[in-house]
């Protein structure tokens, strides 16, 4: 298995890189728009790579590469501040990578992470993978487009693509970004860290989450799947657990105290408020389950695995 | 009301000229790959441009333009034999026409011609302006995705775009192109002008049609209407008439008589069946109607209309 990551030096690509590795990886291509550092594998190929050129992205594919996962990306905050820069990388990006796959691979697994804003506000209704995409952010329009670019180029056979819904990712290590779902993360990771965590939406406020490690082990799994129509089922919702915001901090409290929990400061911000609610969060994610996909777990599971990788990192 | 049309010299562009001279148009900018001949009138400005080029369209878009019709298109049996020529065309084309109207004028109306291409197979479901798109046509994936971006790009307040996803538009005058849908005009038209014509779809496949003349109605009257919301509700099914081939061939011999309808072979094609296959036929337009969009009559109304227009124009 040849592959190629976009996005290597992110968070979920670092952690994706250093599970290939574990595994039986031939080469391994890791692209960011800065060269990633850090990995000492003589089976790493580490490049920077400005995805929206189309001369920069041409000479980083090569031949060989069998499976790539497109996770580069401007996150859903960034994308809805600058609009450019959010068209240039997530739907310009995404066709140039297409576009090389298809000029100089043999219809390489194209594994590309979407996400939940692709739908509108439906607060009551249950989304499967046929439901309609109604977008109400950039970010949202541009990853419903760039479904719709691997949908046809996987049709037309010039790649083999998966695109995978991916619920809030929670929690995330490091500091808060900017997407509007950053805080997901913040109001439980802060807290533990012993910083003040600022909540910009609701207690009554619903996400769809999945932890760090049940996206990189389903990010896996879709290189892996045999999916037996080029014309369909290429676009997954991944599992997740529905839980509301207020719930994330009571369970915080539960495993970590009061005096951690309290560390969340609740300071409504609309523009935040009005992406995040237009996220739906009733799932029947039964198609993605029977293909092998996993949902992590419960808050605890969640809170917990997060807990245990800040002692094994020593952070 | 300074108006710009892309597509200009279409059969739909042409008509919707010559129908915005006859009312109280400003000045007409009509834009197609080849400069628009045969408009003698002083309002109107035609230029050839082409919308793939960022030049070309930034210098013939100027900012007094309030309306525009973005109907230039690679039609759909022409895109799929040319990916790249469609995607040129109807992806990159139509956004850089929204950046030209973002950049250069003031929130301009622009309606744009989408299609029932968007969708996928649904035999049975009956399709309303919230039913989901699945195209199985680069043509259709184009057309939905120049929808996404009309949408984001009205939300955003850049445009006040709407987008009517046209039925098949029959009887069209002239000669067959290379659009999937080109016999249901020419199993009409040839017959009526003595020629043989080939019908590649057998007799029970059903079409959702409209009459040009309805087309073009509708047409004006998207460009007229109140859409109270920037972030919904700016893509509309327009309203049409769903019937079967083998009734459309029955209509035409009640009205022109067996020897007529006798010069229509049947052969099939398997490559446009499968195409026009993947159109939904059963359709709730109700929202349409309910904002003045009309279905141009019934079969004989609209074979009928053709023939009137064939004397009018003595061919």
């Amino acid at each position: 298995m040849n592959v190629l990551i976009t996005g290597a030096a992110g968070f979920l690509g670092r952690r994706l890189a250093q599970d290939l590795l574990e595994q039986n990886v031939g080469k391994l291509v890791l692209l960011d728009r800065e060269k990633p550092v850090g990995f000492g594998d003589p089976r790493v190929v580490a490049l920077g790579c400005d995805i929206s050129r189309v001369d920069e992205v041409a000479a980083a594919i090569e031949g060989d590469i069998d499976t790539v996962f497109h996770l580069a990306a401007v996150v859903s905050g960034e994308a809805e501040a600058d609009f450019d820069l959010g068209m240039r990388v997530n739907v310009e990006g995404s066709r140039l990578l297409l576009e090389a796959c298809r000029r100089k691979c043999n219809r390489p697994r194209v594994v590309f992470t979407s996400s939940v804003a692709v739908f509108g506000p439906g607060a009551d209704t249950e989304v499967d993978d046929s439901t309609a995409v109604d977008p109400r952010s950039s970010y949202g329009m541009e990853k419903a487009v760039a479904e719709l670019l691997l949908k046809d180029y996987t049709r037309r056979g010039f790649v083999d693509g998966v695109a995978l819904r991916l619920p809030t990712i929670s929690v995330r290590p490091g500091r808060p970004n900017k997407a509007a779902s950053s805080f997901a993360s913040g109001i439980i990771r802060e807290p533990l860290a012993g910083l003040e965590a600022v909540c910009p939406v609701p207690p009554e406020t619903r996400l769809w989450l999945l932890s760090p490690k049940a996206a990189i082990a389903n990010l896996v799994r879709a290189s892996q799947i045999e999916l037996p129509h080029a014309d369909r089922g290429r676009v997954i919702n991944l599992p997740g657990i529905s839980v509301s915001v207020g719930e994330m901090v009571d369970a915080l409290q539960r495993i970590a105290g009061p005096e951690v929990s309290g560390r969340v400061r609740w300071v409504r911000d609309a523009s935040i408020e009005a992406i995040v609610a237009s996220w739906p969060s009733r799932w029947d994610v039964s198609r993605a389950l029977s293909l092998g996909f996993e949902n992590g777990g419960d808050l605890e599971a969640i809170i917990r695995g997060h807990m245990e990788e800040r002692v094994h990192s020593g952070r």
